[in-house]
């Protein structure tokens, strides 16, 4: 099997075989094939397309490049959820102790903040003391003793994955179908899981821009699931404006610590019980994704999803007496008041820029070596169709970079528009999608 | 200006400007842009293509990243010839001196063989003692002496498409019109020409297999032309079948010499005629093409074309007695005469492995590092539509390497088809494309 005769193929827009994609991939996760034959290639991929076969292939290859987890030796059903990411999505942080309270297991294998959006990772390590990268042993035991477990990638979990994905970056091959179905569901499938909630977003923060790219990709993650035997139900989500009112990682884990006391109930709050409503159902706890949301909702109601969040921060070394007191948690040196200056409807968020907003204010990393700083972020006190007066406090920015403060106060006006007309906020659940529908 | 956002504009399908090219081939160039980056590029160009605009500012930028030769001092009008390559094409060595003994400069830097084809290059240097590797200042003497000189590219003249070229050759983005385009013009607006006559083969022993993809590739080539404004003639030939009956390096130049000397006619003589005559009419010594093959033919006829011949290879250090005596070059150790086993007519010749045959036998590299055997090839004695009998010699094969011999042996009559009924011969040019029209 020759390289070039394969990305030729590609290229002419022919279906590969699997022994040819099997050939690409475990050639260039062992080096013998370099990054510019791969890069023509994921190009020829990226323009041509792959079918829901050759997907599922590439998944298979990208899936067996590292360790695919064992957890049979640990009873009940595990269910995991992936986000595509946006701005203020924590739902992870709230579903995994929601669903896990209420039975079902939960081992989630996150990421880190990717372009404008946030990770789940870089939120948790805001919590002194926490660890996210567990070897497998301690992650089988946590989430047998807890139910839940939320780690990173380690470097034996689908290693193609990270090689080709540090390649797309550069060569503007991201925004692909297949090959995001792959990159997703390798990682997902190596985590030893039965079922997988999906939450696809789309909108202005989402890096599917429009419904019919975030279907599509619903889609082919759904026919790709299924050629796994995995259950799967997706939702297609609103991210037109932030998830929640908070922006920022400590900021994030303080909003799902009121969101799981029930302090606090929004639109994170609406999705938090979908989502984990459909786990549990998945996860075969309830009859449909109904009950399951009300299962979810009674977690709450009990305390039981509170206490589940104390013990995995536990778990993995986290200082709970932040979780208690979450007023004791250090400030930022620097903070701003927003005030809006007109008076109107909220009618459009730039949300893109309002995560890059926060990036800058040390909420993520503009290059790959930044650290982040857990106490930067925004508070985005209005929905899409609120009505808000002159004066009243649009937003709070908090930052240890002075300089980045005065920059974003001096663009955040130009982020939002109002309109003097009422404005009709957006369906946050645009679709649900089970597999086989 | 970012690598990643024009590739991105490039795969979208828009259309680059001057300054965005530029940074792509003067960072590539300078190794700035790595490989990984430009392959996907490549690949993005290939499929997207490149409009006429785009691809002169591309044959610009591989042009500038070399010398550009100024020919100047030297009076006259430089024209050069290009061929797109076939098997058994050797005009170059023809008609360069036929144009010369017309009063016509002809400054030529040429290729080696590539793929199935054979290169100027390496049937000059079945010449012993011929020099191919001159320096700028030998050129331009020997230009300015003989009034033709026959070179090699040097690292000097568009070094970025000797990168690019190799990069192309491994990502399967060698067959794109607008990167052929570029390829070709770089290297020959380099010289120094005022004009240029080109070849455009077409059918089983070219690059384009078919007339349309050919006259395509014309017409890219004449419009980037234009855009540098040097006058072109182009022809749209046949390669369906060899050019005229040798092939291989010291049979080509063995077969040149009959052509010269006015010893032989056949589709080859026809071609060089044509090639030549159009040479010196976009030279300005004659007012038609017509005018410029009846020039052509009387330089063969007064042998002043032989005598150019000499001249040329005795300037560049060639041993001109083999030229004289061609009787006295040594022969391939190995030789068979191959007969045909049928009667009828010549129908077919798969010309790319008619190449590929000759390759083996040594007249061309199988690997990077191979040396070439300049006695090896074939001598191939019929044109489709010709009668020929059970017992005939259809072709005879040299070579030095006896395993050689006896493979390509075994395939040869698969190479050849033939009928019961007549067969009409192919038209050998096929088409005239001038600028303008």
């Amino acid at each position: 099997m020759n390289v070039v005769d394969i990305i030729r193929k590609k290229r002419d827009g022919y279906v590969l075989e699997k022994d040819e994609i099997d050939f690409l991939i475990s050639g260039y996760t062992k080096n013998e094939i370099p990054d510019y034959q791969f890069s023509a290639f994921l190009m020829a991929a990226y323009l041509k397309g792959m079918n829901p076969k050759e997907t599922s292939y590439l998944t298979n290859s990208m899936l067996h490049s590292g360790k695919i987890l064992n957890l049979n030796s640990i009873p009940g059903i595990k269910i995991d959820k992936h986000s595509t990411g946006g701005v203020g999505d924590k739902t992870s942080l709230i579903i995994a102790p929601i669903a896990t309270a209420a039975g079902i297991k939960v081992p989630m294998i996150s990421g880190r903040g990717l372009g404008h959006t946030g990770g789940t990772l870089d939120k948790l390590e805001s919590i002194p003391g926490i660890r996210t990268d567990l070897s497998i042993k301690e992650y089988k035991n946590i989430l047998k003793k807890c139910g839940a477990v939320l780690i990173g990638q380690t470097k034996d979990i689908a290693p193609a994955d990270k090689m080709i994905y540090a390649l797309r970056d550069v060569t503007a091959t991201v925004e692909s179908i297949p090959l995001i179905t792959a990159s997703i569901m390798s990682k997902k499938l190596a985590e030893g899981i039965d079922g997988l909630v999906l939450d696809v977003k789309t909108g202005s923060g989402a890096f599917m821009k429009n419904e019919k790219d975030a279907v599509q990709l619903t889609n082919s993650l759904i026919s790709t699931a299924k050629a796994f035997n995995k259950k799967v139900i997706a939702f297609i989500t609103d991210m037109n404006q932030p998830l929640g009112n908070y922006i920022g990682n400590w900021l994030e884990v303080y909003e799902s610590i009121l969101i799981l006391k029930g302090e606090k109930k929004n639109d994170l709050y609406d999705l938090c019980i979908k989502l984990a409503g459909a786990m549990i159902f998945l996860g075969g706890k309830s009859k449909s994704i109904e009950e399951g949301e009300s299962i979810a909702n009674e977690q709450i109601k009990n305390g039981k999803a509170f206490k589940k969040f104390l013990e995995i921060v536990k778990a993995q070394g986290g200082d709970v007496s932040y979780i208690r007191n979450p007023e004791k948690y250090p400030k930022a040196s620097y903070n701003k008041i927003i005030k809006s200056t007109v008076n109107g409807y909220l009618k459009t968020v730039n949300t893109f820029e309002l995560g890059m907003a926060a990036i800058e204010l040390g909420a993520g990393r503009m290059k790959k070596e930044d650290k982040i700083d857990p106490t930067a972020g925004i508070i985005f006190n209005y929905k899409i169709g609120d009505k808000i007066e002159n004066g009243n406090v649009l937003a709070e920015i908090f930052s240890n970079d002075k300089k980045a403060i005065l920059n974003v106060e001096k663009r955040f006006n130009k982020l939002v528009e109002f309109s003097k007309n009422k404005v009709n906020p957006p369906k946050l659940i645009k679709r649900i999608i089970k597999q086989g529908e």
